[in-house]
């Protein structure tokens, strides 16, 4: 299989969301032109994501929502559930925790980890907040693949390396600094104050940021 | 000015945190190549960024680090207030109201809005939170420049065509849905599912998605 973009995958993402919405609705099939008429993009570009992985729908007759809605959770690796860790038991943390979209895509919180004593031993949910100096040995114990990071910037590195030294290879780090990682782990960055500052960089300027025009990548969610 | 790509802005941010970074360590100089290093980039990607928005350093003496520092500040709108106001009081609200690298950057939450009548009088930290059905009045007396968009994926449309509206030119959404905005408006998002999706992607297709080596774009926080 060719290498595919990351951009690629996010509107993979994207699409699979617009196909829950029809399937909701009760349509059966649906067009390249109308995924990309909601999604933001061209059919051109819809057809050239989906070509990466086989060959959907036909020609004149468009894609059948409930297997192309299959087919994409399976490409994602979304038709399992996985184990994810949560490391820093503070605000970001306690909302993420919460999170009710990651739990219905598959992603189940099983382990919480945080530095402060006071936190520790705490009951979330029928979790109990634990020591993160057991980190390495509860990750390896509990099969953990997906480490999400929320604790302050200057922990984050040391917290990574750890996460990566107990084998973990796909983080999600919510800490505002930039990390490093071996080739063979995926690092996701989510940064709150970044998208804030896109935002004040377009009103200082007085142009608009967010793309060229309606529905375009920053409207993609 | 020429147009200039989101992911230069992105990029500005980064070299922003860097340079404040170097100026607490008491450097008063840094070379593109240093910044680039540091970014995860190239010396050339550097010079170029910076050159849409005029001359900065000098040809073998590299950057002054203050003044820099004081330049991008300016550039990316942060040497003053912004006025926010932030729709949604549950669990992502209530973790971003209390994100403090906001307020470090400048952007002051000084109005909260639920529709819960539950939510609606509470005390945040000095705000009390309003009813939604305020909205439009309470953005326009308060001269609210951004809105932050914490609310359900099925409320989220709704809530963004009345801050629109209401002549908010800025909005940061976190509600995992797609939204509409007229071109003059700056929309960004911030989807953790997607993240994750592309996180279990990389898993399941044994590639790591967060870029072509260490320190490029998923590491840049």
């Amino acid at each position: 299989m060719k290498k595919v973009s990351d951009s690629t995958v996010t509107r993979l993402s994207l699409y699979l969301r617009i196909l829950n919405e029809l399937n909701e609705q009760g349509l059966s099939t649906v067009s390249s032109e109308e995924l990309a008429r909601r999604g933001g993009t061209t059919a051109a570009q819809v057809r050239k994501d989906l070509s990466f992985f086989g060959t959907f729908g036909k020609r004149g007759l468009g894609y059948a929502v409930p297997d192309l809605l299959e087919r994409l959770r399976a490409i994602l690796g979304l038709g399992r559930h996985w184990r994810v860790a949560l490391v820093g038991a503070g605000k970001i943390g306690s909302a993420l925790f919460g999170y009710q979209d990651f739990r219905r895509q598959g992603f189940h919180i099983v382990a919480v980890f945080d530095a402060d004593e006071r936190k520790v031993g705490q009951w979330w949910n029928g979790l109990q907040v634990l020591p993160v100096e057991d980190l390495e040995d509860v990750l390896r114990a509990e099969g953990i693949e997906i480490v999400i990071v929320a604790v302050p910037a200057e922990a984050a590195q040391g917290v990574v390396d750890r996460v990566v030294a107990a084998g973990v290879r796909g983080i999600l780090n919510f800490a505002p600094t930039k990390l490093d990682v071996p080739p063979e782990v995926t690092l996701k960055s989510v940064n709150m104050t970044v998208e804030l500052e896109g935002l004040s960089y377009a009103l200082s300027n007085g142009e608009r940021s967010g793309g060229k025009r309606r529905g375009t990548r920053a409207d993609r969610s």
